[in-house]
């Protein structure tokens, strides 16, 4: 078993001539936004993953939906791959140009079009980041909820059907698009739904492009729901003896009904790392980190019914952080958990393991996976989104050691192997890029098939992100 | 225009001699669980609308997955068309047997499987309807939320994507399930997901399938989303002087943040026609129906601020409902309302109306339709899911008369394209079926190509519930 033991069955690079063909028929719409500048090149030709990068044949910078049909439409004609990048924030490899081709750099796609708070809604291009829309939108008492850490773009998380720390109230971005303009592989232009906060009118085109990597076209528009922002704010910690005891606490919330915002759980390593690279002291143990969002009197009466279900399920050290700097200082230690577990082992890249299981299946997932990652001789420390079921491993590897390689493929195979047993996913909010196609038959089985005579449909060619997904 | 306007590329019905066949082909499968007496074929060509009947060749009743795969792989073969049905509660023509066929019965697969309490999902055959499930559910604490007002199938629920009265609080089916098994057309059973709460692995197979009508394959299973019953439940209802008073009050609130559960309106020609029908004195003014969930204490302060917002607005006649019988009493009255609706003209088959438009525009569309209403003399109250910006109007039709349908079929036509105007669709929950194919094309232009590339691609034979949605 190794990461890239899938075979493809995609064309070969496109030859200097067809691109050189490509970019001149470009040039009355694009001018100087087309290139195939070296250094542009091969800025675009990684994310932010372990995965080996390969540059684009060239990069574009389009403005507008027609540009980008424009684009689709000649690359279609030259039979050139495209690959669309929002701002290569994606972990999967999903952006890595593995078979050439034209990258479709959407950055500069980054207008907020229109709010509209009486719809709490509003109409972004692709290119527009998740802090550029929240800090647009700060006058209005609205935010968009989705949060996967990094300033992704808005295309590219629809693209990878992201989600984040507030998924558990708010939603992933899935529940949060309520409809897309979208460029298809023959160029045509399509909004995939209308702004109806529901709707029964045929096909879920809308879910479909969501997740789709940029396999079936390039997203150039989204309309989003956005959320009222709560009237007040508590956020706590609290340590456990065990992951056990913490993941039981959660589950009775739940059922409970407590409509908590987040439920972060990071396990004793990710703790340790975490006071090491932010000179905090928390007790290093697994400790659940909270969020409540309501009326100032609902934020207190969630608060103290979670603080006695944390009780009752061995919870203790409780840390509450109501004013908005201990807040901050809570979440930014949360949030730079990634960058704590990788000063583990400066220098080195890293894979994040994603599954995510069903909630009662969370416990003995996440034991069985710390006794594997012993067994292994890994360092990886543990951060999850336990209120979703979903859990990371953020491990260190040097991508040129292939045993390395070998060795953390093999535990990522257990592991997945172990999600699917119990009902769960190989990859709850990260996509499949190049790094998961191998587990697509085994999560999918006949569905894989379907996916693919979708994709044969949609993009007879095969041009769109070729390599990736499918 | 009429309505049935469009025209349709269908083969044309099959042969006795094809049914024939077919029957006796699967007699080993399915013995006296398929049939050809008249009596149950008529049952099976009808739903609960005005929509013409038609009679499928024959109906049979599996108990399985396997057994549905039996049948549709012995239509694939013969070139049958398959139409699945629940319990027959569409009301767009759904399960109408236009062009023959074998109607697939699946009311006797209607075995809760499994609830998870700690998972808050459970899984059932798609036979099962939405009260047994309920009722199934009692001593668990747990509820699924979706209430379309018809007893209907939770097969036939995801298949026309359906919602109600509770969807601005817990979300449509959409939002509820979390995956199911599908037969696709050539008998292959798929897994379109897992029970885990969200993943980014691939198309997504579960959206593409809700709201397909049976024209992608049949649902064989489903896992869905449970609901902690809430702690406290309250209820009240609301008078205004006019309808936009109401909306300003339920825009308020939904920015304001007050997460209730039900918003649901009533003009007053409904509240007319419920007063005489169950024997009520409501006031007879535009009526918001609202309920609220919670804890005890959360309830009290929803319903505080949600009564000072709409004296705001102008509502009065505030009356409480937090007895579980006065409940019972304010909720069966709107969910009489369609029934109150045909009382005001006995004996004949009636119209639901079904656009769904962004919130800020619902005030201008009622009122522009209420003015329609009044010039094309029409008796038609107006029922509304107001929180999701959807509304219905009940209105009876003569179906033997052309004069009738035709005024109807104008009026309709005019009233979707005020809601495509304003960024609405032409269906919040009704389905497309028959009855709302002509207005597929306007609402979603190169959108519909796609989605008779993707019906194509997955059902070449075309034998899917064909006439119905592409």
């Amino acid at each position: 078993m190794s990461f890239a033991a899938l075979p493809t069955d995609l064309s070969p690079r496109p030859s200097a001539a067809t691109i050189q063909a490509l970019v001149a028929g470009l040039d009355p719409v694009l001018g100087d936004r087309i290139t195939t500048a070296a250094g542009i090149r091969e800025q675009h030709g990684h994310d932010e993953s372990w995965h080996h990068p390969a540059a684009p044949d060239a990069v574009c910078f389009p403005h507008s939906t027609e540009e980008v049909s424009a684009v689709v439409r000649a690359c279609a004609t030259h039979r050139v791959p495209v690959i669309p990048y929002g701002v290569g924030t994606s972990i999967e490899g999903q952006v890595i140009a593995d078979r050439g081709g034209l990258c479709v750099d959407l950055s500069q796609m980054n207008t907020v079009i229109e709010v509209r708070p009486e719809d709490m809604d509003v109409t972004v291009q692709p290119g527009v980041t998740r802090t550029q829309l929240n800090t647009h939108l700060r006058a209005t008492g609205l935010f968009f909820s989705v949060d996967p850490g990094a300033d992704a773009s808005m295309g590219g998380m629809a693209s990878t059907r992201a989600s984040g720390t507030n998924t558990v109230r708010y939603g992933t971005i899935r529940e949060n698009v309520l409809s897309m303009t979208v460029v298809m592989p023959d160029g045509r232009i399509v909004e995939t739904g209308t702004r109806a906060r529901k709707s029964a009118a045929g096909y879920d085109l809308t879910h479909l492009m969501i997740g789709a990597e940029g396999t079936l076209g390039i997203i150039t528009e989204l309309n989003v729901k956005l959320h009222g922002l709560p009237e007040a704010i508590s956020s706590a910690t609290v340590a456990f003896d065990d992951v056990a005891g913490a993941i039981d606490a959660v589950i009775a919330s739940i059922q409970y009904g407590i409509p908590m915002a987040r439920i972060e759980l990071m396990d004793t390593l990710a703790m340790r790392a975490v006071n090491a690279f932010s000179r905090l002291d928390y007790a290093e143990k697994p400790t659940l980190f909270l969020e409540f969002h309501g009326t100032h009197a609902g934020v207190k009466e969630q608060a103290e019914s979670m603080a006695e279900l944390c009780q009752e399920f061995g919870g203790s050290d409780f840390a509450w952080a109501t004013k908005e700097e201990d807040r901050q200082t809570l979440w930014q230690a949360r949030h730079d958990a990634a960058y704590a577990a990788k000063a583990l082992r400066p220098g080195m890249e890293f894979l994040a393991t994603d599954i995510c299981v069903p909630i009662s299946k969370l416990a003995e997932c996440i034991e069985a996976t710390q006794h594997d990652v012993t067994e292994s001789g890994l360092i990886a420390p543990l951060l999850g989104h336990v209120g979703d079921g979903n859990f990371h491993l953020v491990v260190a590897v040097d991508r040129h050691s292939e045993q390395e390689l070998d060795t953390l493929a093999a535990f990522n195979q257990r592991l997945i192997e172990r999600a699917l047993a119990v009902g769960g996913t190989c990859t709850g909010e990260h996509g499949i890029g190049t790094g998961k196609r191998a587990y697509m038959e085994a999560e999918h089985g006949e569905g894989w098939a379907v996916m693919r005579a979708i994709k044969t449909a949609l993009d007879p060619l095969g041009i769109m992100n070729p390599g990736k997904l499918v």
